[in-house]
């Protein structure tokens, strides 16, 4: 396994770190101890390939995250980091093909939930913020490409309750667009943009389900 | 100098491109040879020191940016690909003490003008979209800080008429809060946030100028 390069945050060890699977109970306004939560996940995101056209592509799969040791005990104070360590989302497109996402070994994958400094009328009282700056991989094997993004998609999920947020909408903070490079010709111009990106989290899959995507 | 390791866009290269100062006409809805734009700036941008606060500040400086040659002579298609390659911009806080923000050398800051995929109500006829993905560095001697962005700061300017948008207003696309780490301690936990930040271009500069900044 190569060594990322481009560190997009903190660094969360996963050494001794248990992973956390189906059945376990997540707990409301408390700060679990570390682990690396394995969950499901969809989105629809909408790719623009110029001179082709804009495309919007429903995804599911699963992503493990490796959660920190909360700062502090006390839910309101609390910060807690995150590395993305593994991430498979598989959807088809008509006219793209299948597109298969996983993460960029290149990139440490980083975010964290903390309190916001703009909390806003709707959120539940003590909610937290949660962020996370991915590099990813988007094989298109129809269209013989796999595309990669050189800025981070930021992806974020507002009002937590609880950790992991499972369950919770999220959405990449894409404005307009996002460039995505043909990772064998990384400094030409870019052959695709991600212009949307809605995801939900799901709750904890099984090991099974995990080795079966 | 050194060579940037995290590379945020296109390289653009500077071998040859001549420096544009005050006095050059800029032309709207032309796509100009390339060029090394000397352009004033200033920005407001509000930083979050956990324990600390919140601080609005205000910052004046300048830009060097370096266009590429135009995909195409026509407007409506044309795509040019820049790179910030200098940057000194100054603010003065009650609390903070003085902000001084130039490039982090580590990062290749890089945009592009493009007509974006999303047109939308008020934005004039064929208006292109600028972005620039940026690595800046906040020196805050007062507090013996120098503070990095892992994930880049998006600068963007949307209705753009003319190359380079001069005089336009822009935004950072900052969900929430953008990370801040100190440079000597990167594996932290960030010491701030960049809450917002809102900026305008100004116009070309002399290079009496840009020397004397």
């Amino acid at each position: 396994m190569s060594t990322p390069t481009v560190i997009y945050g903190r660094p969360v060890t996963t050494e001794g770190i248990p992973n956390v699977y189906a059945g376990a109970e997540v707990i409301p306004w408390a700060t679990p101890d570390p682990g690396i939560d394995n969950l499901g996940i969809t989105s629809v995101d909408t790719f623009a390939v110029p001179g082709m056209g804009e495309y919007a592509v429903e995804f599911e799969g699963f992503v493990r995250v490796v959660r920190s040791t909360p700062t502090s005990r006390e839910w309101a104070s609390a910060e807690v980091y995150t590395n993305l360590i593994e991430m498979k989302m598989v959807g088809d497109s008509p006219e793209l093909g299948r597109i298969t996402v996983s993460l960029n070994p290149e990139c440490l994958s980083a975010g964290q939930i903390r309190t916001p400094f703009d909390p806003y009328a709707g959120e539940g009282p003590s909610a937290k913020a949660c962020r996370m700056a991915v590099g990813a991989v988007f094989a298109l094997p129809k269209l013989g490409l796999k595309l990669v993004n050189k800025e981070p998609i930021i992806l974020t999920i507002d009002d937590v309750r609880q950790i992991p947020p499972a369950g919770a909408p999220g959405k990449g903070q894409i404005y307009r667009m996002l460039p995505l490079n043909d990772i064998e010709h990384l400094d030409d111009a870019p052959v695709a943009y991600v212009t949307s990106l809605r995801f939900n989290m799901g709750g904890y899959l099984t090991e099974e389900q995990i080795g079966s995507m």
